[in-house]
């Protein structure tokens, strides 16, 4: 068929771009190709055996109402569950009422802007910063403005640096946002220091401060920093969870903790979006939580995780001694720089031709950035492809240098 | 905590109503209220046991990959089932790769909106019209422009007169959303020439038709009428589907057949929005519908509603005597309108009091509307709910009357 009919689209749809990774994931299904690119939890880390037990129980127990409508807001022990989980692992308490369950945390993060930032409103970001959030900025045609991060997180003066001249030219930033604890892509934490400063500073300009969390709880070395949400007393800052990297991404199931009125207006929005989350994942979710299993599965994930980042680690060591890296204290990622190499999306191509794939530095800066780093995922893949695949990326760069 | 901040909401937000809907959910949750109000599937209607072995197959079968991410597009075999499920149904032939799995048919609406729609363009919808749509077309600040219905669906030629007045001023329709079979909230459905003459008109001006069709596959009376999608030969018609009346609604699974330019920015719209649809929920559909078990459930379905439809008419024939109504030939309601009553909003305020729920007509009109109507589900109360809600409501209107 021939489509003679030519949408007229919108404003906002011609300013979205597709994201590299998503895109990505159709080549990745190439059964040769080694994938460092996703953010996919191994296939290993899955508590398969226990959720299937869990939604066997959860049917029994409640029957239909496990396949009806719920509420937008989402089902009420769920949030009750999230808002004990927040207190147990971060001693961090809210009210059951302040938080919202969505269809994921990208959700979250799209429900906020859609309140929150008209065509032109400017939102501040690390620089770099995760991919999902700058495709979402830019599909609500926000101003990106993107801060430079040191080891110890967000560069706070030049943040003050850069609020100020917005500010007096008029533009106060809608929200600022973060990705607090292990960073992606970096897999920095913001210091405690750092957090104050970054709190302290929005407190000062009257700014709202979005704190994304997917990977604090997976934290494996390193001393547990409480989230930047735990300083406020203010009701500025929305904490943005996910359980896609502890139980399961195919469950869709995240939430954002806020202040009564912000939760209020991300609620109507979702009645427009989706009308409401998924109920049986929402069961099962909330079951796992108050079983207790989520604790164990939490270190589950953190020891096999922990293991891999320390295999891609030394490989990188042995086979790329041009690579620097910071080794990240948790998470799913390892954000490398080559020395040398000044195109990773060129390295890219040709790594895609040696059956490889990683995300190029570039995806992750608004702006210009990020060419002689990448991105490696190390969840994902299992120890054999960690090995081979560092190798092929190892060969691919090495032929780059001869050149 | 008292919430000392302040944000500063989008013009979006600002523009977002609550849905009348949605809220009385909360109203609904005390156990002695008797609730038209909603449009849930009834308790006994959905297959239980039927997707408890399913999912077991499931996941024996698939493993840890129904928990894992999958693609924004969805489950590639879900996408042919449900080509193939169009084309059973309906002789409709769509190639699987035109065909986007959504979280709900919600979604599909929303994202449809996100790609078309810049704030203050014109749709065209139904007057009166579902009101989930009302709400999205709202937090997009479009223009709605709503064209009265007769016994045959939307008045194609009043259709015709606003956009040649729409055009004529500059203002061409982004898209005109219609539900042609069994519509939301007046049960009619749009004769077969009607829909030639829609398809026209849109030809004629160019211009896209989203046509949305939860219910035509619970039309339990009258002929098939085959969706205006058939009559498409240049790509203008964007048909939206749903399981949520057929299966679960708390699968949160429904999808958008359209041309693939559109598909493509539907996608890209979805990766910033919720990354994917639920993973199990995909896999559960797809076997329900590879497996022939929603051809008996769509059966099971039509047997309960229609039982319960007789019943509400009967119960309104004996103890409403002022009540009109179009009896539908399918789908959860009935559209009343009541001699005498000029308030239904008031008559529900009482009706509330008297521990009945149903949905004043004027929450389904954009403008002024709907005063004297009521609509009432029939699919969620079960048969004594059903008896004794309409007696309720009949001492409220007698009541009414008596002031």
């Amino acid at each position: 068929m021939i489509d003679y009919y030519k949408p007229i689209y919108s404003a906002s749809s011609l300013n979205m771009k597709s994201s590299v990774i998503r895109d990505m994931f159709r080549l990745t299904s190439d059964p040769e190709m080694i994938s460092f690119a996703g953010g996919l939890p191994g296939a290993e880390a899955f508590p398969v055996n226990e959720l299937q037990e869990i939604i066997n129980k959860a049917i029994l127990r409640n029957g239909s109402s496990v396949f009806q409508y719920g509420t937008t807001e989402g089902y009420s022990p769920l949030r009750e569950s999230i808002s004990q989980l927040m207190d147990n692992v971060y001693g961090l308490s809210t009210n059951p009422e302040n938080v919202l369950v969505t269809s994921g945390s990208q959700q979250a993060l799209y429900l906020l802007c859609k309140i929150l930032v008209n065509p032109g409103d400017v939102v501040i970001t690390e620089n770099p910063t995760y991919v999902g959030a700058l495709s979402t900025f830019r599909s609500f045609m926000a101003d990106i403005h993107a801060v430079d991060m040191n080891e110890q997180g967000m560069d706070t003066p030049a943040l003050e640096q850069r609020i100020g001249e917005l500010v007096r030219s008029g533009k106060k930033p809608r929200l600022i946002y973060t990705i607090p604890s292990i960073h992606n892509p970096t897999g920095l934490t913001m210091g405690i220091i750092q957090r104050h400063m970054l709190y302290d500073l929005a407190s000062k300009y009257d700014l709202l401060i979005v704190e994304d969390d997917p990977y604090g709880m997976i934290r494996y070395d390193g001393l547990k920093i409480p989230p930047v949400k735990k300083l406020d007393i203010e009701g500025r800052v929305v904490y943005l969870g996910s359980f896609s990297k502890t139980v399961s991404p195919g469950l869709r199931t995240g939430w954002i903790a806020g202040q009564k009125d912000i939760i209020r207006r991300c609620v109507i929005a979702k009645q427009g979006e989706d009308t409401c989350s998924g109920t049986l994942s929402q069961f099962i979710i909330n079951d796992f939580i108050t079983d207790g299993s989520i604790y164990s599965q939490i270190e589950r994930v953190k020891k096999i995780y922990s293991k891999k980042r320390d295999l891609m680690k030394d490989c990188i060591d042995k086979m790329i001694p041009s690579a620097s890296y910071t080794l990240p204290q948790g998470g799913l990622f390892l954000w490398v720089t080559l020395g040398g190499i000044t195109d990773t999306s060129l390295l890219l191509k040709k790594s895609l031709d040696k059956k490889v794939a990683f995300v190029p530095g570039e995806a992750f800066y608004p702006g210009y950035g990020g060419q002689s780093s990448l991105r490696l995922n190390f969840s994902y893949p299992d120890c054999n492809e960690i090995e081979a695949g560092i190798k092929r990326i190892a060969v691919v760069i090495n032929e780059a240098n001869d050149h």
